[in-house]
């Protein structure tokens, strides 16, 4: 898997190069003034900037937490949708009962595990407001894709389908009724898992707050040169672009976390994801279909 | 969805305009004093407001951690009741068995989707001391919106209707009783959400606590002028109001996010949620009710 | 609902009373020798306070989290009472058949939604270490009331008189095992919410952590007047005053939150959740009796 | 029960009782030195100690909150054992059935209550690394004992036997499948509270961070004396001695919590806890047993 | 179990030899620079390196909190893997009927246990990159390990062929369909474990956070020998050693705590934890065998 591909550093500095260029030019400024003109009255205790520093600390913190905890917990359901579709696939596998080899049997086992692929496939793309549809031919039959063509929200319906799968099954006596009430249960946790991931894409972070810290971070920003100055001369400018540049640094992982479906470089990586299950999921079903050799001499 | 409606800047800052015209005339009278009088014994060292500014900090940090987590849970949980409908629409299609297409069995399979989406909205305007009958008439039928008048709780009256209708399905043989089992469990499920958002409406958080975080937090805005008179003169009074104002506000978004269920813009968007889960419904139940063409084919 | 009764400003206040005085007396003793002897040597640098400042404010976020998080596990495990009050009672009218509009049947139904109710009360009573039996004789009958007279806990005991009924249902017929089953499923919530009633009661906070906080308040408080004296004179006393009591009010209030059922103002109002309940059952009841008129129509 | 038993103040405090009297020479010393020679150059600013000060009081808090989550988590797992051993004992009463009114069954019955009392002594004997075999005759029969005399793991091995009493029982039709698996469950969740004990017991806080703490506590120790003793004299051992306690009291205290398993005063008190089940559980069983007589009237 | 094993403080010191030697030097050339040129001005206030120390200080506490949280979760994940390895032996034992005390009944419950036995080795070194089908074969038979042998994921196949061994066992009449549905919930808590491991595995802390941390720890270290350079001299070097290593240290815990699959030292002891499920389940099994007889006596 290559989860481990990570947010671009150059990326998200890209996202503060003006900011940054700003500050030092404010800076500058600054120095310059206080150097020619000799105003040493412009100058403020460090304490001032020091309290607002305390203040923007504990409400970054406040705010990386929140924002690393969306970000964990999109990884959180997308591993249970990994496990809930292994589970599916080995539930759909060992639960029917095929007495004569019969081929609808087998039609119907492998019909689940591609439609349950499909679904993590359409349930990325229906985060990311993408078209659902697209690339589920290859796991769909043409008519079941038709029926889907006028549907707001595909997956929900995928997993309608599987409902009234479990239903034929049922009525065909491949499965019985208590294998049917399991099998809805590993429905229901999917059905969870995709209503979490809509939850977290539709619930923003509360925007007052973020524009209250951005505010606060900038009046800090703005009265930090006036508390060095005195130090450091024109050794302050690289000095407050440094500090400047850590808390919006800060300020920017926090909001690229906070929304984790956003189709962004700092994304969940579901297609990865979706891949990874669909690797997974035809080589045991594969590997099913060949081993009734080896269960034949049980 | 039209979750991201964001808490209006201009309504969270109408609620701190009268403090913010008394703080800004507290400091100006104090730099007038300072400034006309050279009293400078008035001034006290920083480190005073310091302390206090890391106390209160603590406290409203506190404060937000819990405020925001009373709002999660409140989205967590409606996020709950949205897979839970979902899933009792699921489990009413795919578990009754309709031997010989018979209207009852499509009449009861309808009430109870219908009955679920007026639920929704029911609890909505219950949550919010709203009158929990009004549109109902759309979703049940008169019959039994009748039977509702009298009624403290309608939607817990309604889950125990949906239980009613569980125990026809069984008695007419449409469910058996492990059908019947895990339908109930969802309904267990939709109580269990609907307890949890009666407990966050009805357990304030700690008003003595409330009290003294304000208490606290005017000492400190009393106290702040007479820290910096005497590096600012009057560009204290900019600086003094800024600083209350954001300690302020961090207040008042946490007193906002702490009552998710108040009939307020910060409010959680119970309606639009209910009106999605009634789309999401309505269509998939359309959808399978057209599909049946396509099963046959199966 | 009563829930959002406070806990009265002034009971709480009430319980610093000597405390603050004694500091008030302390205080002005110092100003008075500070200023009649001039010894300035007994002024210290704030910064010795403001680091014991940071320190007991972290103490006390750490205190005030504990303290909270009981007090809110407290009202979660009443809020699952309420559900799992709810789904029993839904669950006893939907589960048990009634094929001959038995008397029994209606008895059995009447008999655990009442017995339920008297339990709620019980729990309550027995927490507070009062007499859970009184008042049972409205919910109970007189034979189960006299079966329970020697018994300690008597909650657990109404419990296991659910499950003898449970039994009983089943002997004759009116549940199935699947649904015994689940009901007992329901008996087994009620028992986890009883335990863990009964461990927040029983698991104090431990004490240690409680007299070291106390401790390093009360220094913290006596250096406090020697670090401001220089600066303030007599203004030193309201002002050492005021600090101090914000420190101990936070202490107070974690000190009434820890314990949610010590009979205390500050209590979780169980008696109020069980009358909710109460009314909320019994006219569920009322209502599902008068509907089987409604329900003969379908 | 007795679970209120504090941590003895005397206790905790003797474990630091040296570090104390090393603390308090080590600042006579320094007191002296600067006294007698008054070499001023010594003293250091307390901004230097007030830098280390705030990173421990942070890592201290860290450490404390895993320490005492590490606690509560023990007393939950306890408070779970309690509750799943009531419900196993219920479920036992009202699961099976007793058509010929046999012995078998009521033996059954008893040996089942018996075997889960001695199993909650026997993990807590395990969990201190004590026989646990000592005091089991009192709750098993003499052949299981025996049968146990070569195992490792007791409390394991009793579920095991549990599991066995279940097979039976279902061979015997004293219960149905259903409640075989039911009650298996109620086994699994005990055999998850014992591995949840092991897994705490076997997992130790991370060592190197308690070394780096501790180094970095006796540090700031080193310099307190340099940074006050300008302010202070002699009067400077006390307060060094007095801050260093807290400090080390904190420590010393998160400690104790963090293995809530290891024969210590600060225990989890797994005796007391098992001894209120056997009475809870005994009382009961006398009771339902006494009781057939109420319910034949029904 | 040998679960104390620490990480070793001489391996994670070994990780920081170069940092410090190279921060000594630098602190040493500052040091000289100062005394033989005596430019003060370079010296700056101490307050400077005191807002940084603040922001980094919150920053590791949130980095070592993750850390610990990742290092946590992987116990839990594995002491759940222990649980319900126990209670899949259980079950199997227990649920497994065996009319003729047949040959195959035996084989059957002894394939499951040793396969589970293997899963848990199999895992460990999957999440270890190894090859997880080496020494499988004391645990499965040549035929199943065959089957194996060009699978990417070994566990989930062993969890698959346990479905099938289910499958078999319901077939032949061993297990009823309630019992297949109970086992099976076993084996997707099982399949959740696997797949919470890999999610931990695969998903790394954001190395943008870790980045920036270690660049405004490096800025911190920089400024550090200024400030303390006027009050110290030479005195200096040691001491900024000191509080450097200090924050390195953390950092460095942090890192390691953070990736708890990743063979090294600090790891989860994933072996010895498998080795301890082999012994215990092994010797249950053995006991099982044996108690036929006292079984026959009851």
């Amino acid at each position: 898997m290559l989860l481990k591909k990570n947010i671009p550093f150059k990326y998200v500095f890209g996202k503060i190069k003006y900011e940054i260029i700003a500050i030092a030019v404010y800076a500058t400024i600054i120095a310059i003034l206080y150097n020619y003109s000799h105003i040493t009255r412009i100058t403020i205790p460090l304490a001032i900037p020091a309290i607002l520093g305390t203040v923007i600390s504990l409400l970054l913190g406040f705010r990386s937490n929140q924002a690393y905890d969306r970000w964990w917990e999109a990884r959180h359901i997308w591993g249970a949708i990994v496990n809930d579709s292994r589970s599916l696939s080995r539930q759909v596998m060992s639960f029917t009962y095929n007495n004569y080899h019969s081929e609808d049997v087998e039609t119907f086992r492998q019909r689940v595990i591609r439609r349950q692929i499909g679904w993590c496939y359409a349930l990325g793309r229906h985060l990311r407001k993408q078209d659902a549809l697209k690339g589920l031919d290859k796991y769909i039959s043409p008519d079941e894709l038709d029926a889907l063509q006028d549907i707001e929200n595909i997956p929900s319906a995928l997993l309608d389908n599987m409902g009234s799968d479990l239903h034929l099954a049922l009525d065909k006596g491949w499965i019985n009724s208590y294998q049917q009430v399991e099998l809805d249960r590993t429905l229901s946790k999917l059905t969870d898992s995709m209503g979490k991931c809509e939850r977290i894409k539709n619930t923003v972070f509360p925007h007052t707050y973020s524009l209250y810290i951005h505010i606060a971070l900038m009046l800090f920003i703005a009265l930090l040169p006036f508390g060095v100055i005195e130090y450091f001369g024109y050794v302050e400018v690289p000095l407050v672009v440094a500090i400047s540049a850590s808390f919006l640094l800060i300020e920017k992982m926090a909001i690229h976390l906070q929304d984790p479906f956003e189709n962004k470089p700092t994304d969940t990586p579901m297609t990865t994801i979706a891949g990874s299950i669909e690797k997974n999921l035809m080589q045991l079903y594969a590997k099913s279909t060949a081993d009734k050799k080896y269960k034949k001499k049980l």
